[in-house]
């Protein structure tokens, strides 16, 4: 296979890219210069060889420990579990978050073979009783949908018990959206969760 | 600036490939095995150091001269000449050519201080002119806008003088279109280049 398939079908396989993005890709690349097609390959390079899951949270960290838990200013009380990592940078985008997180890894999918011990729920107990307890709150991340939810559900029953506070991120109409494009559901939620102005 | 941050920048200069795509893409490699990254890698740069101009028509080569110049039972005699590298791959799909390339790099664009200079052009008069001659038939398949139009009117005017016979691929109903899609100066040329059934 030449130099030029096999780059081809390296690309075919990012979310998103079918064979003729991918061969554009490789077209691109080809027609510039070859110092930038090498730094390109060079920082895929170092996010494979630096990034790894942070020990404590699960968060990307070029360090054992990321950006996150290594701050002594944020709340270690207050913890925020999202699915994957990359969410966490939507809650840090916000600003408006001073706690930490945990990663679950994913929902559960009892169906696909998913269970508590396939995602980060196991280091989810271990960090809520170790050295690291203390917390006092934890705020349910998960993703919208019915598998999100049931892990909600899940955590729910191993948090409780141990006299934690457990919230979940308010459902309701999105900022900037009308009413009519609106799901019903989304809206239902919105009226049972109605504040006072 | 991150490791992390350095690598959405990368894959944001890619075209079609905006801040969100970019970011989308560097998750899914955090997600995956640091060895599919690293495959990845490792085909950018193979590509990045190993594909150059073929030094007789301008094709992608992993060699001083490409497969098609370098192919014995490849007819010098009748020259297809192209904007593009990644052009070549598209009419050699086809398997209905018999002939060799030449790559313009581009067309002319005097707007934009695009000249014969600036193209693969002298290149071409001295592969017609020097050893390599004894070309019979060049076919233009530049583009079909208006600039890709010019530069077939001035290579015209370069091979006719030299006897050469100059044609252009065909402009007509692309296969499998309806009428009623196809735009008015398409079917127009395609009225005027009608063939006897």
């Amino acid at each position: 296979m030449s130099v030029i398939d096999q780059l081809t079908r390296e690309f075919s396989r990012l979310p998103g890219v079918g064979p003729k993005t991918a061969l554009r890709l490789v077209h691109h690349l080809m027609k510039g210069s070859p110092d930038d097609a090498r730094r390109l390959a060079g920082a895929i390079r170092e996010v494979a060889d630096r990034i790894r899951p942070c020990a404590e949270c699960g968060n990307f960290s070029e360090n054992e420990r990321c950006a996150v838990c290594l701050d002594a200013r944020r709340d270690p009380a207050v913890l925020c579990i999202v699915e994957e990592a990359y969410e966490v940078g939507a809650v840090e985008r916000t600003g408006s978050f001073r706690g930490r997180y945990h990663v679950l890894g994913g929902h559960l999918s009892p169906l696909d073979g998913i269970g508590p011990d396939e995602l980060r729920i196991p280091a989810l107990e271990r960090r809520l009783d170790g050295a690291g307890g203390g917390v006092r709150e934890v705020i349910l991340a998960t993703s919208a949908g019915m598998e999100g939810e049931a892990t909600a559900v899940y955590l729910e029953g191993l948090l409780r018990p141990r006299g934690i506070r457990v919230t979940r991120l308010a459902r309701g109409i999105p900022v900037g959206s009308d009413l009519e494009y609106v799901d019903g559901s989304t809206l239902a939620e919105a009226l049972a969760g109605r504040r006072e102005m």
